[in-house]
């Protein structure tokens, strides 16, 4: 038995013994370290997602931790291996995979959503999904490895070059990320966001931020840009708003990349779009490329790891932390630690 | 004095005498031939564009002539030559122009909107916009090489490759010219279009079309693709289900080129754009490499300019058939012939 965060309906986790798994061929039994709890997360403890998540879950995606057993045929891999997970699995037969985007398959397998996740003392997931880190690396920054090989990726969907200017609309964890990528590939970066609490955050990290609530963003952009516009605009806020803000400040060939999930449809202003011969980029997750990249800039400090975890807490108080999350309030990122003794050890 | 079709007010136009132009330093006289009417002629005879467009105004730019005079300095051009007008004058200092997008310049004068058009017996233009014509291309067809730069232009910001499917929604002039640029590049076409009159149209041209009144398009294209979804769509509709249309048949990592004009708003499922990582692209005019394209595409037959052709009305018949066009019917593309000397001999 190991101990897992499990998701039972809207607003309702608990904190239960769940059975392990045997890792099979090609599989490899983890010992998760720590879990990050992300907005999909979120989303999946308000009861949005529960057409497609099968209760009990055990949630969970953004992790590290090291190899406890190997199954059958995995080479590469001991015991005592410090990796992450890139938490896909693809069917390697529809035309997404064909085409050489196993990422977005169209039968995906989101490990930890759609299967069992990172939020328990025992884990069995594929050998192919490991990611090697750095033994120097602590492990609870290593949690960041998997929301960072999101910013990696839509910053590359983006196509930021050297000495772009970039507005990231929306200042959460991810927001935050993205900034962060785009400032290391040469890009001079604003970041909007209401929540002072994000923007000090951000500031810390050096980066520059606008509160929308109290400035005209598209004006400040026409000035810091000459009238030009900018040239890159990421769309994390998840709001109709900050989709009207991302298009607006765009200049002649500017790209939107859609980053944010928006459930319902938005009213998009099509004319600017023709008018400034726009691109809009939709980005979804990552490669291992990706990934690989992200392990490098946590590990050397691009990404501050540690400004950016906000708490951790051991798996019996995860039901509280999301309570939390959902509040807002000044929270970045929550880590859950799976490592704690006192919570009972796994079999 | 010169006859002219003149936009006065919203669905006033009259053929009245005004002013020649005297050919300035760079500049030369044209004798235009015909001139195609465009669905932005109509934007304006609906009253749509008054903010813009400064009355009375001589419409026209889709158009094709002959040259009459050249001006102080103007090399490489003599009375007699086949030309076409690529329509643009940018102010080569703004932010656009500057990264070489002269085509989207912030202060752009469109010719035939912004300034005098072509539906007159002489028009005088900055040598600069001047484009030749093959000799022996009649000047009747050559009136569609604007629209075909619109068509190329397209194509080209999707970047359809050869093989790929592709789904045109809207059979309209544009969208037939879209359709067979792609399909000159080696694409599959798709048309999708309520009018059976433009369905057959484009049918006689060899298109596959497709009626999404009594269709279900999503599902055909799925069967078409091996459930994969196009690789590009365009949306030349202009209507909200149209968007919809163009955002659904596409594939994982599929392209929707926008064309038609919005000048409101329209709700996307952005949803869709994450899921699948598409990409929108918008389109506007052309540069002078899509314009000679454009000659080549219509003088080598690739365009059956003849077969798109649906009416020539003599000058003083301009204000009908904007009419008839308005009533949408059976027509495709109408040119007005400058070249009628029942009108009175330009002075």
């Amino acid at each position: 038995m190991t101990l897992a965060v499990r998701y039972l309906a809207a607003r309702a986790l608990d904190t239960s013994p769940v059975d392990t798994v045997e890792p099979g061929p090609g599989q490899v039994e983890l010992a998760p370290a720590f879990v990050g709890i992300c907005g999909t997360d979120l989303h999946i403890f308000h009861g949005d997602m529960d057409t497609r998540v099968r209760t009990p879950a055990v949630l969970g995606h953004e992790m590290s931790g090291r190899v406890v057993r190997v199954g059958p045929g995995v080479e590469g891999w001991a015991p005592g291996d410090a990796v992450t997970v890139m938490p896909l699995r693809w069917d390697d037969t529809c035309p997404a995979c064909n085409a050489g985007h196993q990422h977005i398959c169209q039968h995906l397998d989101f490990i930890g959503i759609d299967s069992p996740g990172a939020m328990q003392q025992r884990w069995t997931v594929p050998a192919s999904t490991l990611v090697r880190l750095p033994e120097f690396l602590p492990l609870d920054r290593a949690a960041l490895v998997e929301p960072t090989a999101v910013a990696v990726h839509d910053v590359g969907r983006a196509a930021v070059a050297e000495g772009e200017k970039v507005v990231v609309v929306g200042g959460g964890p991810v927001g935050i990320l993205i900034a962060l990528v785009a400032r290391a590939a040469g890009a001079e970066v604003r970041v909007v966001e209401l929540s002072a609490h994000r923007r000090l955050l951000a500031e810390e990290s050096g980066l520059a931020t606008w509160d929308p609530a109290d400035t005209d963003v598209p004006a400040l952009v026409r000035d810091w840009t000459g009238d030009a516009g900018a040239d890159v605009a990421f769309e994390v806020s998840g709001a109709a708003a900050g989709v009207d803000t991302a298009v607006e400040v765009l200049g002649v060939r500017g790209r939107l990349c859609l980053v944010a999930i928006h459930p319902r449809p938005r009213e998009i202003n099509l004319h600017r779009f023709f008018w400034r011969e726009l691109t809009l980029v939709g980005a979804r997750l990552y490669d291992r490329t990706d990934f690989e990249k992200a392990v490098t800039l946590v590990a050397d400090g691009t990404i501050p790891a540690d400004r950016l975890i906000s708490k951790v807490v051991p798996l019996t108080e995860a039901p509280s932390a999301f309570e939390a999350l959902e509040g807002g309030g000044d929270v970045m990122k929550i880590l859950i630690d799976c490592t704690d003794d006192t919570q009972g050890a796994a079999v």
